[in-house]
């Protein structure tokens, strides 16, 4: 918390209340050498509560990214994408209620302006200073509301904050995002540490998915990129709550180098990053799996595999064709086993399919196969199979080898009660 | 109405109350040289209504066709597709309540027996008739419920069933689709009527798009066919519900030759064919828009037109990307003027923009010019243009001159009722 502002309380949800998917408890964050946090209340846009972080990172600290493809980026993702080839980073400022996206020169200039105030008051260059916002686009970024409280956070900033700080960047989401693993490189232990935010991929107004992970390992920004490349496609790239992509998606992983010292490793398949590959990829999937049973409306988390597609990116594009099916996650949340809409959503992938080769399960309910309804089918038993918390689908193609696990959510009445109300 | 049947009332939509974007007044179809129609009650899966059509086609009729891009098509569609390349037709079979879709081989086997039913009662070969089916997918088509019906339909025809047909093809639509016009070709006076079905483009569960158009004129298969694919583009082709795709989309168009005399035309561009590709443009345009009107829970028909795009190609992605985004469409349901969600929309369809070319304006409020909301945003005036039940959304691109013109409807509550309630 910013000095003298003691009275800001912590980011809640101001939309609905948690989601029934949330996690039944939130992990506690070690914390990780060479990261100081804090967290303050700059009135961006909410109004008592917590609304920036900034995380101080140790000299020599190293960093790699991943971005939104959106041709619109906003201008924290133009700053971050710009600075990312040099791989040193030394701050991490991010605010909520503003994404300072479509904001024009004004926006790259209350980037910029951010850069150079956090740069001052941590003693580093603005180009390692990286960013990201959250909120509402095409409105001005006040940014000297944060800058003005830098010098503060920068003195107040804590090894104990994460809970805090994935508080302070919620815009919709119901609950904070937070994970946390070890592993050995070279016979010593590192850790990991992240925090997410997010209701969807989706949507430049309130529901960004930004992630910020931090090891305390000493690796070069090379290897970092290639961990975390590999490690998001089957994480966040795997997930989807309805289609639309963020103008500011933003996940960096940041490497200190200050924790247990090991010997240099240069290779992201050194074997002895193992054991440490494996549990960046579980921290990511954690964060990834909370953002999806965020999902704005969500009443149900939907895992959806496909095999037998002629190749692994044609069983993803399939997987992603039924995810984003209006009518197949509205099914989902009736309670509905409507497989038809499933050989439908298929059907229009575009990828190769054989109606008569297409096997589809609810949970261990076989309900079609050889090109027709499944002859044990039941419905009674393929309705049960939809009706909890966590739908199961496969969907085996029949074709060939390639093969793909993607996560959804239900479309319900609450996904158009938070998107379809006028802007407050 | 077929004989003996007279109890059966025509259809009627057994969901919601009918759109309030619905016509004003249904036009009444003028009689069409060389067709016959009658409808009946094969109780197929509705009860007291109508759920059959059959149209008789004058000796010498040629068709042409488009069908769904599905790799998972209905029996039905891969029974026209085969025998759409001879050119003639001398039968139209139409059935609601079951689609035929993902049946298999008995699937198959049904679509063939209305066939040879139907080339029975009219005396034809089953490669002369055409059909289309639309409801639920996967279940059996009982189609002796509806051959048993065919000696009956097939005497009780009559020049004057237009009405009654588009009632009968009905599923969740909650209006009957119809269309005339008619044109010169070569100084002789020729009509065309069109009807369909259909609220949405979308989905196997009772929304399949269907429709048939008739023309008295004499043009061959190959001139149709070059006509409707043309046609198709800026209508059927340019709207979208929900982004999902039937396994059952057809459009057919039928050529009986029977009206007034007029010299062969054997090219679709000779100019002796100009009135007529207009006209029958604008009877495709208007039955696509009586489908979006439709769409399933729309409150507000959205026309979206991309201009400044690299080409008409990435013009009409980037218009489908906004019309398709949920965030879009809620946001319009919600009267909220919510332009960031355009500029995220234009982001995410992958075709080159640059943030700050792009111009956007709602009706005629320019809202977002030179990568920022415009100086002369007017947010009471930007939600008045979003408030009615049409909303206009012009989006320059800035880049090139390629343009599109799509439409959507509104992303409401009626949705989520229609399609997340348990199949009756």
């Amino acid at each position: 918390m910013a000095k003298g502002k003691s009275a800001a309380k912590p980011a809640k949800a101001s939309g609905p209340a948690v989601s029934p998917l949330a996690p039944k408890s939130y992990p506690s964050l070690p914390p990780l050498a060479g990261v100081r946090l804090s967290t303050g209340a700059a009135g961006v846009r909410y109004k008592d509560r917590t609304d920036v972080v900034l995380a101080v990172l140790a000299p020599g600290t190293q960093v790699a990214g991943v971005f939104t493809k959106s041709k619109t980026a906003s201008a924290p993702v133009d700053w971050c994408k710009a600075n990312l080839k040099a791989g040193g980073a030394r701050a991490l400022v991010v605010n909520s209620g503003n994404a300072n996206a479509f904001t024009g020169k004004a926006g790259y200039d209350g980037a910029r302006q951010i850069a150079e105030s956090t740069a001052a008051v941590v003693g580093c260059r603005p180009s390692e200073v990286f960013m990201a916002s959250t909120g509402v686009i095409g409105e001005p970024l006040p940014a000297n509301r944060i800058t003005k409280l830098l010098g503060a956070l920068a003195e107040t900033g804590s090894a104990a904050g994460w809970r805090a700080a994935a508080e302070a960047i919620m815009t919709t989401d119901t609950y904070p995002k937070l994970a946390t693993a070890s592993a050995m490189i070279d016979g010593k232990r590192v850790t990991i540490n992240g925090i997410a935010k997010g209701s969807g991929m989706i949507a430049p107004d309130m529901a960004t998915m930004l992630s910020f992970v931090f090891t305390d390992a000493n690796l070069p920004a090379s290897v970092l990129q290639e961990l975390l490349a590999a490690a998001v496609r089957p994480s966040f790239n795997a997930i989807t709550v309805d289609s639309d992509t963020s103008t500011s998606d933003t996940l960096l992983l940041f490497a200190t180098g200050k924790g247990a010292h090991h010997a240099a490793v240069t290779k992201a398949y050194d074997k002895r990053l193992n054991e440490f590959r494996q549990r960046l990829d579980a921290v990511l999937l954690s964060l990834a799996l909370q953002v999806v049973r965020d999902g704005e409306g969500a009443q149900k988390l939907i895992r959806i595999d496909v095999s037998g597609a002629e190749s692994d990116d044609a069983a993803k594009h399939i997987a992603m064709s039924v995810a984003n099916s209006p009518l197949v996650k509205t099914a989902i949340a009736g309670n509905d086993a409507n497989w038809g809409r499933i050989v439908m959503a298929v059907g229009k992938s575009g990828e190769a399919a054989d109606r008569d080769k297409l096997k589809i399960a609810f949970g261990n309910q076989i309900v079609a196969e050889n090109g027709a309804r499944a002859l044990k089918y039941n419905e009674a038993a393929a309705t049960k199979a939809v009706k909890g918390r966590e739908v199961e689908i496969a969907i085996d193609i029949g074709l060939g080898k390639g093969k793909a696990r993607v996560w959804t959510c239900d479309l319900t009445h609450g996904y158009i009660d938070i998107n379809g109300s006028y802007r407050s």
